[in-house]
């Protein structure tokens, strides 16, 4: 997508045909920093330190991380040794297994010399699938707003969304963000509300960053203001991501969105997640099995800015010496969600209506396509 | 209560006999600065500036503000233009306006020059009654900490709480809190969750550097966490404050406060807003009438906090040039609320408990005592 009036990916190959280039998120918005990596090493501390974020760019920056390492080290205890390291950086995340998983397929029956080769190939096949994909689910949720549009008879269609899955927690596009930008090429009006996504504000920097540099009303309000504007009438429809999405159709995603998903549901507010194939977990049903990532506690005592003066800086906001707590996801149960927005479709979220779309994927159905804690899925 | 051991009020009269002294709240936790105050203008900057905030807090200061109009000019000009600049402050809280027309009620048939004095008595006898008031709160309250301490049967009881209904948003020992005190008082192990509470942190910044002080076991989290912790299983009960309560219910309190009464129905956890009388809107039904303050863009978009070096420091955490909403107050329905814990017990959140606990505040019931949207009180 655009960045002052030029066109971006959020992970692309250096024109040296080996390092790979990503965008600093962690500085955004204040600066736009371009961030070279050359190692498995690099790549890991890019994701554990969330220079990128996102489940799907965590994934292709995990692949293309891999493809470094194997560069450095192509044996099998190289690419072991890389793969451990990626997938240490973040729990929650299944896109990032599922990534690792996908290049060590292509590689390790491959020589040696063969290996990294291929595994830059596959990278890139991940991020422009990814791109694809977003698109796709961009056409499907496209329909949604559209007879939202009607509803509003000219009126701006007005989207709640959480945290940022836009284009840069992907390749390019978005995930929940991509039925707005289809929407907004195709002229119909839009107002985003952006939550601000406490501990580290990604809709406020980086979802209103997005907006803005594609020219999409907006307006970001503090994660507790998302039940009040509903309340008060200013929400069609809510569209977030999901880090993950198990068979039964429970989300973990960013913390704050089973509130979010709460209130919908209270005033009767549609509430979709936009749900790739690949963030979702055949293997779970419940979403009270995903393990929950803690985070530092620093991310919520102290927050980082641009002073007046467009210096960064950090200040500390919570009372000195003050606990703190920084759970990084909530789950959000089936029964809150309309629909996962997915690249084949809009499925209810259920497991019959998953394995529907994906029946490839999905796992035998138990006799009752039911919600979470009925559903026995294999673990 | 306790700073640094030492007992405070949040407000007081100077040992002069007629400036009055409060705690700039608007640079805690970082500075503990006492302020003097000499004119009806400087209550009003207070108020406005929220170096003094909450419900009860800003009544008295009115009131108090109002003794120091009274002194500069005691005709009915000078009443008249004291009490229209102090109730421009912030149009939501009905204490500053209950304040206002109780010290009016008792100077206006005064000759002028006896106006000041029986203004700074009545101010007086409002902080006085306010802290009566809070412990009464506290003692209803201590009663359903205490029955929950004994289900826990010795392990601490852990309570919920968002934004700051403690001992600063009144004039000693708090609302919300005030059970949580007498609890720590009388040995009883406590854990209190502390809601950050954007975009002021009233939460993390005061609730938090109250309870440091007091020596009570607390964790600071963002607002969005608060639904996660309850999923948890870790929160027993929630206790929060109201800025306004109607008399069917219904609790205009701070931002999100909705979105946790969401998550404890949801979740079956019992959800009590300590209500003391002065915050119950007798003249309105349904909370979808009280007007909800808009508050100034730039508490969203900036933050400030200590810089490693000490400093108070200033940042901007938005996407510069983004539009940014900042309502202050939500409007928690009564459906969602367990009990009002009032000076003279608990009520539920209905026109009937309420009119039960205050009979001569009450207006006439109507047939049904029921919610919010059948209540018809006169307006």
């Amino acid at each position: 997508m655009r960045v002052d009036g030029r066109a971006y990916r959020s992970i692309w190959l250096d024109p040296d045909g080996w390092s790979v280039q990503i965008i600093d998120q962690s500085r955004l918005p204040h600066r736009f920093d371009i961030v070279r990596l050359t190692s498995a090493a690099e790549a890991a501390e890019a994701i554990a330190g969330m220079q990128v974020r996102g489940a799907p760019l965590i994934g292709a920056t995990a692949a293309y991380g891999l493809a470094l390492g194997l560069r450095e080290r192509p044996d099998d205890g190289g690419l072991a040794a890389s793969i451990a390291r990626l997938r240490a950086t973040r729990p929650t995340a299944v896109n990032l297994q599922w990534a690792l998983e996908r290049v060590r397929r292509v590689v390790q029956d491959l020589p040696a010399g063969e290996r990294a080769a291929a595994a830059y190939l596959e990278a890139e096949f991940i991020a422009r699938e990814d791109v694809e994909q977003n698109r796709a689910i961009g056409e499907h949720g496209l329909t949604l707003i559209r007879e939202m549009a009607e509803r509003r008879n000219g009126a701006p269609v007005r989207v709640l969304t959480h945290c940022n899955a836009g284009w840069l927690a992907t390749v390019d596009v978005g995930t929940a963000t991509a039925p707005l930008y289809l929407a907004h090429d195709q002229g119909i009006p839009l107002h985003v509300w952006v939550g601000e996504t406490r501990p580290r504000n990604q809709g406020g920097a980086l979802t209103a960053w997005e907006l803005g540099h594609e020219g999409i009303p907006h307006t970001v309000i503090v994660d507790n203001a998302g039940g009040h504007v509903m309340q008060r009438g200013e929400v069609d429809l809510c569209i977030v991501g999901t880090d993950r999405t198990t068979a039964a159709g429970d989300v973990a995603n960013k913390i704050g969105t089973y509130l979010k998903a709460l209130a919908a549901h209270d005033l009767g507010i549609p509430f979709y997640v936009a749900s790739p194939s690949s963030s979702i977990d055949w293997t779970l049903g419940s979403g009270a099995h995903i393990p929950i990532e803690e985070r530092a506690a620093r991310e919520v005592s102290h927050l980082s800015g641009a002073t007046a003066s467009g210096d960064l800086a950090t200040v500390q906001v919570t009372a000195p010496g003050s606990p703190v707590g920084n759970p990084a996801f909530d789950v959000t149960p089936a029964r809150l969600i309309t629909g996962l927005i997915t690249e084949r479709g809009v499925a209810p979220a259920t497991l019959a209506g998953l394995a529907g779309l994906f029946p490839e994927m999905a796992g035998p159905l138990p006799g009752e396509a039911g919600k979470a804690p009925s559903v026995s899925v294999p673990e």
